[in-house]
């Protein structure tokens, strides 16, 4: 998506040889406009996939699926949490994933009622880099004995590894833009 | 707002005298299409505000300030964060408050880049209970020499008087469904 690697070179910046900021637009401050249109680009992407609900986590991955959610027509969103809160007092599932950004491991809750067998998830995040979280949506669905209909990421810094673990598993991953390379402050996609 | 009332009472349900769980349309699943309904709301009873900015607090209430965004001509949103990620390597603003249903004391952090001298912000968020959060995010704007143009909330526990002590501090708090009681399971509204 040329709009969103142009908007990385722009507005984004890079930290050492790993990590690219996007947070005037993505995961701080957030351009709505900008995420319709990636929305829609979600909904071109997956367009012959039937979708029953999208998943994400939370915080950034949020607004994305909400955007998202209309080009397939308006299916539930469900964000996994990383904490519980005193809320959440029926079953849930569970999966372990890393924050590469924070450096911290949570785990990904989601409550029972809201995954169903044999539904069909899209899962939705901003970043994938090493899969953790993608890999632990994918287990949460799993457990309700649903389906992963795809993967879509807005960026994906491929050479972290994320891409190939989750099509090893057998799973359809789009991501919108794919980083090569963090060189000198210099970004260099695919 | 009568359909947001009505989905309160269908959808959702009380826990002991203090908490009403939404988490079916509002906090864990979300209903995109309802929350467009929402924004168009908040657009109408804010429709004379000038607003340059949208303000909320990580998770729940970024799907909501997202779908507010178009009815004032797609203002960035910025979301507060409860947790400063390693990519926040400069200088924030930061406030306290405390989570009623997690139990949990949160420093909320904005990026200072993202809060300008002279915007008017508008606040928007899931809940008002005591208004803790709200008073945080409404500090964060003061710190910035920002301005508060209101405080719009989903759902607000009339009960819990965090509404009287927002407007006390001179700010405009609009609620689009006030709960008065929580008794027996049934909840009443204003």
């Amino acid at each position: 998506m040329d709009s969103l690697k142009k908007k990385i070179v722009e507005e984004g910046s890079a930290i050492g040889t790993e990590i690219v900021k996007v947070d005037s637009f993505l995961n701080h401050q957030i351009d709505v406009k900008f995420l319709e249109e990636i929305g829609r680009e979600f909904g071109r992407i997956f367009k012959d996939t039937e979708v029953d609900k999208i998943m994400t986590v939370e915080a950034s991955g949020i607004a994305i699926a909400c955007l998202t959610a209309p080009h397939f027509g308006y299916p539930p969103v469900v964000f996994a949490k990383k904490a519980a809160p005193n809320t959440m007092n029926e079953g849930f599932y569970e999966a372990e994933a890393r924050s590469f950004t924070k450096g911290t491991v949570s785990k990904l809750k989601v409550a029972r009622k809201f995954l169903s067998e044999g539904e069909k998830i899209l899962i939705i995040d901003d970043f994938l880099a090493s899969g953790e979280a993608s890999v632990a949506m994918a287990e949460l669905v799993e457990q309700a004995g649903a389906a992963v209909a795809g993967i879509g990421a807005v960026i994906e810094k491929g050479y972290q590894g994320g891409s190939d673990r989750l099509r090893e598993k057998g799973y359809r991953v789009e991501s919108l833009a794919v980083i090569r390379k963090i060189e000198d402050g210099v970004i260099t996609f695919d």
